[in-house]
């Protein structure tokens, strides 16, 4: 079962290199912390992400709800996924035909595959996405991760849907690393990356229909691989004690899980 | 069965503002046809917007696609679409959960609501992302489709899932005015406003899962309301001649309807 390894020596079972830099640099900084940034201006955005930065592997965007973003936010985010090594990980959630998503990915204001090492992309228009998505992607070494399961009430990635996704992962294995999901999907040696949302120190719901599970209920039970929290890290005012928190909580359920 | 009767007809039916306008100006235009406009740039933007604009109920735009991307390009477009009387459809395909999608539909460098009399969302994340969308939409007189069908191959919305689009709407009519689909739905009274992309005047492939159904095939056989039409009216050079050939294929297939 590959996730009862360490991080690093599953980088090995990846040829991405995106897949491969996260895997060690989460040993290296003994995180599976993302932090999931929802706010609209580039001042908080990059005041979070500095504050985050020591604590975390992956910074999670929504680029696109930034009202004052400019190629300028891009180079100051770079910059800061450099100076406290995190990959960036833009939530897009594509979820179009592979030619529309292509222009998505690579185009308009965002320019979404410049900078982002990391997006991820619904299954529902079928395997074309992934195609276009990869066209952008795979030059750049970017990486993919399929939404296999979402967070939220009634949420119809299920069943089917969900071992679709994973089908279609391992028919695209250069660039689909793994999942947004709330478990792992495979079994035995073949290895793919989980990043799961909805996660809280406390379970509760947020009136829109979000769900949170613990860390140690998505690391050690579910087998997922990265914890994104978002407004439980800096909803609250003390974002670096939050992210201290959280990331205790994830790596203790990590070390608890390969030490089985 | 309420697709048989004149679309001014039908406008009674429907309690959202944008969805009356919509149906009324495509009676009085003569035309239930949408120009899907895929270009990067502002210029091509509003060229093909001007050219269309005499033909079209609905302009269909990624705003997400356009490099040059700014608040006088929205200007613009509000000006072309009150000049010919179109509606302006924001393609987003949102697909979050519904507090990041009030956040996207609001916010950003795009601002979609202030200027997209409609846009569309998946409903993979659960209900939660109307009620999210309709906190920004239902305000400013706005109008959400669903995804019902996709028009790629190896579309998961299908069978259940189509059949949920419909129950969510159903819950949420004063937003919810229709879907993007194949065919119609819903029997009897209720109605609902169809749009129907991948149509060609010829059926075939784009080498990315896209696939190609005839107007006549999608409006008179399946019962849906729009044709959205893309690189088949401005990939070929004459846009109005193109326009014109598809809004005849349109039109004459809804007279064909509601003469039965």
């Amino acid at each position: 079962m590959s996730h009862l390894k360490s991080y690093t020596s599953r980088a090995a079972q990846h040829s991405n290199p995106s897949a491969r830099h996260l895997l060690e640099l989460m040993d290296r900084k003994k995180t599976n912390l993302s932090a999931s940034v929802d706010v609209t201006t580039k001042a908080e955005l990059l005041r979070i992400a500095d504050e985050c930065g020591p604590y975390i592997c992956v910074l999670k965007t929504h680029i696109d709800i930034i009202s004052d973003f400019d190629d300028d936010l891009v180079t100051q985010l770079i910059a800061l996924a450099e100076k406290h090594e995190f990959l960036i990980f833009e939530d897009r959630k594509f979820a179009d035909i592979g030619n529309t998503v292509k222009l998505q990915y690579s185009s308009g204001v965002h320019k979404i595959a410049s900078w982002a090492h990391i997006t991820n992309a619904h299954i529902i228009p079928g395997e074309g996405i992934v195609h276009g998505l990869a066209e952008v992607g795979v030059p750049l070494n970017r990486a993919l991760l399929l939404l296999a399961e979402m967070s939220s009430a009634g949420s119809l990635a299920t069943g089917n849907y969900t071992l679709t996704a994973l089908d279609i992962a391992r028919r695209n294995r250069n660039f689909c690393v793994g999942f947004i999901g709330q478990r792992r999907l495979e079994n035995g040696e073949e290895d793919f990356i989980y990043m799961t949302p909805g996660v809280g120190l406390v379970a509760k719901g947020d009136g829109l229909g979000q769900q949170y599970r613990t860390p140690r209920q998505v690391v050690f039970e579910s087998g997922c691989d990265v914890i994104i929290v978002g407004r439980g890290i800096y909803g609250g005012g003390n974002t670096a004690e939050n992210c201290r928190l959280y990331r205790e909580a994830g790596w203790n359920a990590y070390l608890e899980r390969i030490a089985v």
